[in-house]
């Protein structure tokens, strides 16, 4: 009977009413096994904060562990294909995926709850709806039928709506213009004009920079930066309603993750959600400065047009009102999110926005 | 020699040595000592996201550390006075106190900024100063001198301006009203006219309810509404600037920190990190709902108007004028959130703050 089994079968139970007697517990600490662990990212190395943040997560799980349960972190290609590393970690071909669920929305719709919906929740109301609502319990019921076992582990904060050749003020702009954009983003801005493209990110530069393509989007100013689309592309607009607060996650083989001794398990679940706060605070560190710089270099800042986002907004709830016809699991966990949504932008329009309002017109005066 | 002092003197680097060599690690991990903690609360268990958080927090470390490093949680008055907790932890009374660093404001205005200060950071903001940048490294050489390592563990998010009698419209209306508010908030709101009061929180409700006080700021929807300020002060006012985006902390005494394993450290130092999407997701969740509840109940939302706030402001950058003069640790420290506090908003409003705005005109357009 292996260690994890012996607890099943009442192990623990025994434990505590040996407890309750008062005998204390022995002196000398139980070994735990050696592990080592593979886990593909789906993020190139060059998206600096969010490869940073995961290498920081496993070196964390091998120091809590006192170098017992090891994870080697692996570059998209090393070992599987960047788009294919929750496949792999379903298969075994590696214990865990470093990823983001809507990645592989094309398997099913539902994939891309895990990550955000557009005009979704915020980065905070998704941890919230994951962490404290149903989210998390419901999405792994439904990656368990898939051999996966889920942890959230970052988030980008809202994202920037990208870079564009040209000006677009309304919703007639939109008409023939095309975007790199993949998902259910890219889906959405179908109904409203925009042809979506997909091309590798190796290609975007060029394609952006010969007028194959009228716009991309990306991530925000940090990694937008280093691409350096400014060049090539001066309109910047924002926000990017297609992911208002993506979650990034750790995707374990649901096979490995339940051999895993329950100290292991408890490690590997705390370090991602210590990579929550660890992600936002990369993104809310290095965002101002690359603003400043891009800003600098001649990037124009544009807001979406309030026609655009509405057409987009209601492109969405089309979107999803299709998706759930034919799909009574989406149906279910969108429902629960959406239910959150309706409150949770209530709340957020009290002390949250009515204090960031007031610091920013503090700001906009020069004051801060 | 221990293991510790081994670990410094070169016994790691010697191990990388040896794995170089590629030679496999031993199949048996070295045992880890059992060590028990005591950790004493500031905050009372009818604080329920706090206090729970915090419960959550410990019983975490044990878990990770398979049970061998154990800390045991303490209300307050069960060992120590609630804000005597970190003098009790700097002391060696207890190893750890749960609490927040602004309590102690009175020994130096420096432990104010810990936590939040009026019209600082919000949550997001204050996790990115204090991990990514100089806030944790320049405030633990602080608190290094008070025998004290601080690890953040938590933040409620912008809490509200708390419960008034009667509504508040100018700052000529704030001249002579008794407010129950402490620290900094009470410093500035005192050079606007209003008369900071001290009232221990078991007898706040009866003050208010006899006149005694005519304002209590608290904390937010989830636990004003347990301790049911709006059936005797219907006017709930937002939002509450000096907790803009308030941590919580784990102070631990130095040398014990200093004693533990470093993997002891790490699962602490994890555990913490996590504490932080933690708490903000329960106050996130619970937040909507409870505000549902005191609306129901009658409590008059306000806001601030921007007359109040302006005035506050300039109150606020008066006071750290006055406090930096004399203290230097205070203006080092001080200028080195400004510096980011004056980026931060900059950037928060482009991406997150539209999409925020969009989604609330949404909510209050009844579509979502």
């Amino acid at each position: 009977m292996d260690r994890r089994t012996f607890i099943k079968k009442g192990g623990l139970a025994a434990g505590a009413a040996v407890a309750g007697t008062g005998l204390a517990a022995p002196a000398i600490a139980q070994s735990l096994p050696k592990i080592t662990w593979r886990c593909t990212s789906s993020f190139p190395k060059s998206l600096g904060t969010i490869y940073g943040s995961a290498e920081d997560l496993v070196k964390r799980v091998g120091e809590m562990t006192d170098g017992n349960f090891t994870i080697r972190l692996f570059a998209p290609n090393e070992l599987v294909p960047p788009l294919n590393a929750a496949t792999a970690a379903a298969e075994g071909t590696v214990e865990m995926a470093h990823t983001t669920s809507y990645y592989y929305l094309g398997k099913d719709p539902v994939w891309a709850i895990g990550t955000t919906l557009p005009f979704g929740l915020n980065a905070r109301q998704q941890n919230a709806w994951l962490y404290r609502g149903n989210g998390l319990k419901l999405l792994n019921e439904f990656y368990a039928k898939q051999n996966i076992y889920c942890l959230p582990a970052g988030n980008t904060g809202a994202q920037m709506g990208g870079w564009f050749r040209r000006e677009i003020n309304t919703v007639a702009d939109l008409s023939g213009l095309k975007m790199r954009i993949g998902g259910l983003g890219g889906r959405i801005l179908e109904k409203v004009g925009v042809i979506p493209q997909q091309i590798p990110p190796t290609d975007i530069y060029t394609a952006l920079e010969k007028g194959t393509i009228d716009a991309v989007e990306w991530v925000g100013p940090y990694d937008d930066l280093k691409l350096g689309f400014y060049k090539v592309a001066k309109y910047y607009y924002y926000p990017g309603w297609w992911d208002g607060g993506p979650s990034l996650h750790m995707m374990v083989n649901l096979d490995k993750w339940n051999e895993l001794p329950p100290a292991y398990q408890a490690a590997l679940t705390t370090a991602c959600e210590a990579g929550n706060t660890d992600l936002l605070a990369r993104y809310d560190w290095e965002n101002p400065i690359a603003l400043r710089e891009l800003v600098k270099e001649g990037a124009q800042l544009r807001p979406f047009s309030q026609e655009i986002l509405s057409a987009c907004f209601d492109a969405a709830t089309e979107t999803y009102a299709e998706i759930m016809a034919g799909n009574p699991t989406f149906k279910t966990i969108y429902e629960d999110q959406m239910a959150y949504r309706r409150e949770a932008f209530l709340w957020a329009q009290i002390a949250e926005y009515s204090f960031d309002t007031f610091m920013m017109l503090q700001q906009r005066a020069g004051k801060l």
